[in-house]
């Protein structure tokens, strides 16, 4: 009954949000994954930007998108690699629906040749604190 | 004549930074790179204990060791992934002479099977500035 009950609190909260556009951003483990594209080398400076743009976006704007960090591979043109850190699936939902997403997600559609995307389990994520000088760290 | 002059003093500098143990992070472009790593399956969790152990010294100890991701591959036994951001090559050459790293490197060489190095350029690498909820975001 308990069970019953607590997933129609569930359900409800989640149509709630749906209804009001707030992102459901529930509490869970991280979600981190590595994407692997292959880009149209002939448009990979369009690819960049693009892609530049709805990394910024995203971890400025969305609480549950905490770290995005976009290379491109040395001698192999159109080779990205992205490790992505959401603060939880629910997070990584959300994200889906963000306007920088869609536009980015849009925009580049005819750019990429393949996408493979990895799912991983985090063992260390440390950083400094932030770009100063003498920045502190901190892990998850 | 200049130059030479330079070079000397270059010279002087590297040395003295040799003598003290000081670390010679000078400025320069971020360096950048993803390792690909496989681990006997049957050492994992002690490999991946090392591991975690060396990126939070690495991290909170070492002035240029900017960023230092591990992860492991889903239903991928010992498949394991680093992205790893160093303020510049320097700051990476200190780095494999600092006390943590030579003890992870020492210790885990019989668990590893196979390292692949891959360098990258950075696109954008963005991450909330701390782990408390509302933290700030910046870039590199």
């Amino acid at each position: 009954m308990a069970g019953k009950a607590l997933g129609m609190i569930s359900g409800a909260l989640t149509a709630l949000a749906t209804l009001t556009g707030a992102a459901p951003v529930a509490p869970g483990p991280l979600m981190v994954r590595i994407a692997e594209l292959e880009i149209d080398p002939a448009r990979i400076d369009a690819y960049k930007a693009l892609l530049a743009e709805e990394v910024e976006a995203s971890v400025r704007l969305e609480p549950g998108v905490l770290s995005l960090s976009a290379v491109e591979i040395n001698d192999a043109p159109g080779q990205i690699r992205l490790l992505e850190v959401y603060a939880s699936q629910s997070a990584y939902e959300a994200h889906l629906k963000s306007p920088q997403f869609i536009k980015y997600k849009t925009l580049t559609a005819p750019m990429v040749r393949s996408l493979r995307l990895i799912p991983t389990t985090p063992i260390k994520l440390c950083a400094k604190s932030g770009k100063a000088a003498g920045a502190g760290a901190f892990c998850r």
